[in-house]
């Protein structure tokens, strides 16, 4: 790794902004159909090419006449008018008006040469061929003269309109069919390393594949930023197809975006091909996920490097890109929705660079607000579904104790954090239970399985609503339960024969779930010294390590062996207990809870039984 | 008119909406490539199908070894590990880790079998093909452990998700090519009516044609609700064929939306139909604007009949039925954003039925905000272009003060009332320094083109911040003027020979500018006892009639004439001033408005010429 480069300086993350601004992203303008133009933005001001309506139309149902034929007119004193015709929306009038004369006029008709104002026909009676006018009438009334919505000439919409349903009415008054546009800038999505594949496509985790996650993640937040993204076929860490590619994107787009491969290692080419085939601006910046970050411009083009790790990847997006291409496709920047609340939990910062800590939001008790982070790290996607926001840190902020004001930058300003809060234990009970709980105005809940030994610590820190969990005495009260059957996952025909934890030798590949899960912790009570086997966290990861042929033997559930066809061998049940936090039963979300928890079924579920007396008896039995 | 029906039970607003809820658009579940999900809204729950990720992944670029090697190493007293190998991302590793062994590790890549730590490049250092490690590690750090991420057969995303790129990122991860999301509604739009032609084909005026502004309008809302609109051929005022078309319409689509041909007239056949060939479950609505409003279903098909007005069709459509498609496209109800503000002037109202008052929002000097009514009638479809909401007033208010407390309702949470607010003369100069006014926050000036009159009588309300008048002494400071040259607009070559105002003989077809606009004004002044001549608002409205030849002289600009090849006889110059609000001189927006004034330039408007010295001469020179 001799040739291994640091980044020596690394650009400060309110330069950077400015310097992506400066790349100077200019789409253009583009004419569309009225019936396309709904969310664009008007790139040139549009003047009405007509008056609107273009005659003096009736507003009412009535009858046209003069005015001055009305004076001292009442409903005790009526004037006689006869009636000398008739005229519908959409007709020439077939008769003029004369004095002491009326012609029937429907709703949106031509009001005929001679008359002044309309009486509503509410206001009239009938006599024969004579109409009684009970009311007495200023000229205009019952009228909307030619150009009263608006005048040929004036100014219709001004340059910069972001286009609704509203403008779109104005604009087919006035006949105009299409507009001109800000263009929506076009930006390249270009994916590198040799370790991804393109999703779809089978992966092989022995050789470390994994899905590219970037390329269609970061095509998605470009059209939300109001971008037309332009996917790349997906090329490897090699210096002549990546600068053959890069060219390529940047004569056919007006923004070059790659991800990965930007660090300084050996391996990592695409610094490289900017350094050698265009201009480098920034190589790194000071902001924690996203140091990794590359500005530069290739031929006429502007390109930016993102990180690899996708939450880098979309967080440098964010912060930095997305608003040159709002500015490039003419849209105003959203507000910035915030939401203040306090930590949860204390958290502490390697100091030295702007931190954006992707959070969650959750409301306690006494309904005020707690802020708690969910990292997974930069590798992890879940850090950006299970948060809400960032928490954007200062760098020389180190900790953050629990209970201290921060401010949460929502990821949008219709991002609404759900109202109900669950951690612990996970599988097809749990799912099932999370399913009918009714949502909270489309908000269905949030749950984090991250294991009852974490979600036990969580509740310490009182910030999940319930835990589901097989430790009995967490310090909650115990809404419901439920039991599993659970036990050894092997191959369908169980070709080693396993029949019992006895049969579990060295030379057999067992996988079993991670530590701080209840089903480690049941298969550590049954089998001490039994082989430790490679760990898989979740409650389904070892039954799919046996049907790759990557494992013998799993730990697992009764339900997950039939309903994907595998062999069981049973070892024990195991009861699942939903808990309340013994602070949030006043809860609204909790309620709602509590009448999933009540109505819970797990028929289909083999080896699930429910359990209607919660807490009387121990959490595993084994047979 | 003995056939006309009269409203007899208009339905209360709050139960219209439960029963628009209760027609049952159900659009069902659509499998959609996860390219095309942004945006979409999940339909069912998706489970992990595989581990993410799916080995033990080295978080840092490094060297995988045996943590229990490491212990008690730092900078002064390195271990030193021989590297037996290397493993890039992507590939599988080519050797395992021994006791006292590393091998040398790309983030991302397979932790090979036998490590379990990774220790980062830059806490080690090189000695031959030995690696000297400066730090003690504990098991597991470097390393992101399979199924760390999301393990296989947890919950992944719940039902009703909205996805954005942040659950594209995970779906990616997971290899999910397409979702199961909530159809779109599909809505037949339809527009009934003899007088509308659609949009880019020509109206006749004479016969009281008009734009068919309802289709294009109310597909955009459809849209916008997260409908799929689906547009059918306009039909006339025919009971067979509306029969036929609403049939064929309700067969093809979750929902039928007409507008037009919904009140109780003779000629308004949609009722009729309903009501014979469905079921009519709704006929008139307590709510202004909106009354004539239907509801009913059609076959198995829902259907909703819209008034033909577009604000009112536009409202009702807003209040009444997007929130039903809303509900039916899985979209959660937006957060409902309103604003608090002062009524700028007085407003009365007919009692009797809910109502929905267009309005526009400004802040006046001091930062408070100001609510004005926009409405010009349900007819005018500026009456929404206009508005940056409604305030709703309850059917018993007959009046509100001028500084009385309103919420507005905020057309969408994005809306963002204009910062600067204008109000006046129309004509090119204007909305040249209407475009020079650099925006904020991407939002233009707003204008109001109602003649100097009513503006005037606006400043003396202390709505506006500024007018463009060509009347002295209006009360504020002049900020800048310039002079327009005006006179008779009349067909190239002059057939008519017309040379002064002594020329309009009473078969002469002149058209001039209403009352309330200086040109109205400066004519008067001239020919007090010429022919009145019909009238149009707008400055160049005459103009256009002259040159569709309903008209022989137009009262207009020079600079109109100029440019669309009309002849032109001077009769005199008008100086049009910028006047300041003199409440408003220290906005941030008037300043950029004085910006603008400052660099106004007329250059190309013939007739202009910029005044230097404000109020130095009367408002009219005649020649």
């Amino acid at each position: 790794m001799s040739d291994r480069k640091q980044f020596r300086t690394l650009t400060p993350p309110e330069e950077l902004r400015d310097i992506v601004a400066g790349l100077g992203i200019d789409p253009g303008i583009k004419q569309v159909p009225l019936s396309e133009a709904r969310g664009r933005v008007l790139a040139e001001r549009l003047d009405a090419p007509l008056d609107v309506p273009g005659f003096d139309r009736a507003s009412v149902d009535g009858y046209a006449l003069r005015a001055s034929d009305t004076t001292g007119a009442s409903e005790t004193n009526p004037v006689s008018l006869p009636a000398v015709g008739t005229v519908h929306a959409g007709e020439e009038p077939d008769a003029t008006v004369g004095p002491g004369e009326c012609v029937q006029i429907s709703t949106g008709a031509v009001v005929p040469s001679g008359a002044d104002a309309v009486v509503m026909v509410e206001q009239t009676n009938e006599n024969g061929d004579v109409r009684l006018v009970q009311t007495a009438l200023t000229p205009g009334s019952g009228i909307m003269p030619a150009g009263a919505d608006i005048s040929a000439g004036d100014r219709a919409l001004p340059p910069g309109t972001r286009l609704t349903a509203r403008e779109t009415g104005l604009l087919a008054a006035l006949g105009i069919e299409s507009v001109p546009v800000r263009a929506r800038p076009t930006v390249a999505i270009i994916s590198t390393g040799d370790e991804l594949v393109p999703v779809g496509e089978p992966l092989d985790s022995s050789t470390g594949q994994i899905h590219d996650v970037n390329a269609p993640t970061i095509a998605a937040a470009v059209a939300a930023a109001g971008g037309e993204p332009k996917r790349y076929p997906h090329v490897g860490d090699d210096f002549d197809a990546m600068a053959d590619l890069l060219e390529r994107a940047s004569e056919e787009c007006d923004l070059v975006l790659s991800s990965g491969s930007t660090s300084a290692s050996a391996v990592d080419v695409v610094y490289r091909v900017i350094e050698e085939t265009g201009e480098l601006l920034v190589h790194g910046v000071a902001v924690k996920p996203g140091k990794p970050l590359l500005v530069g411009e290739l031929g006429e083009g502007a390109y930016v490097g993102l990180p690899g790790y996708p939450v880098s990847a979309l967080t440098t997006f964010r912060v930095f890109v997305a608003p040159a291409i709002r500015e490039a496709a003419g849209r105003p920047e959203p507000e910035r929705a915030t939401l203040a609340g306090e930590m949860a939990v204390e958290e502490r910062f390697e100091p030295g660079r702007l931190r954006y800590v992707p959070v969650g939001v959750t409301t306690d008790g006494g309904g005020d607000r707690l802020v708690y982070p969910v990292d997974k790290g930069s590798g992890a996607t879940t850090s950006l579904t299970d948060a809400d926001g960032v928490v954007a840190m200062a760098p020389e902020t180190q900790y953050l104790a629990a209970g201290e004001s921060v401010t949460v930058e929502l990821f949008s300003p219709d991002v609404r954090p759900p109202a109900l809060l669950g951690m612990g234990a996970s599988g097809p009970g749990v799912s099932r239970l999370l399913d009918s709980v009714s949502p909270d105005r489309g908000r269905p809940p949030r749950y984090l399985a991250r294991g009852e030994q974490a979600a036990r610590s969580w509740l310490s820190d009182d910030v999940p609503d319930f835990l589901v969990t097989s430790e009995e005495d967490t310090g909650g009260e115990t809404m419901g339960a439920w039991s599993r059957e659970w036990g050894l996952v092997v191959p369908r025909g169980n070709p080693a024969d396993v029949t019992d934890i006895g049969d579990l030798t060295d030379e057999v590949r067992l996988v079993r779930q991670a530590s701080g899960t209840g089903l480690h912790a049941a298969f550590e009570t049954l089998a001490d010294d039994a082989p430790v086997g490679a760990t898989g966290p979740g409650v389904e990861s070892p039954a799919r390590q046996v049907i790759d042929g990557r494992a013998d033997v799993g730990v697992g559930l009764r339900a997950t062996a039939e309903r994907v066809g595998l062999g069981f061998v049973p070892l024990g049940t195991q009861r699942l207990h939903v808990v309340v936090n013994p602070s949030r039963t006043e809860k609204s979300a909790v309620a709602r809870l509590e009448d999933a928890v009540s109505g819970l079924s797990v028929e289909g579920l083999a080896g699930y039984e429910r359990v209607d007396a919660p807490n009387s008896s121990s959490k595993s039995e084994t047979r």
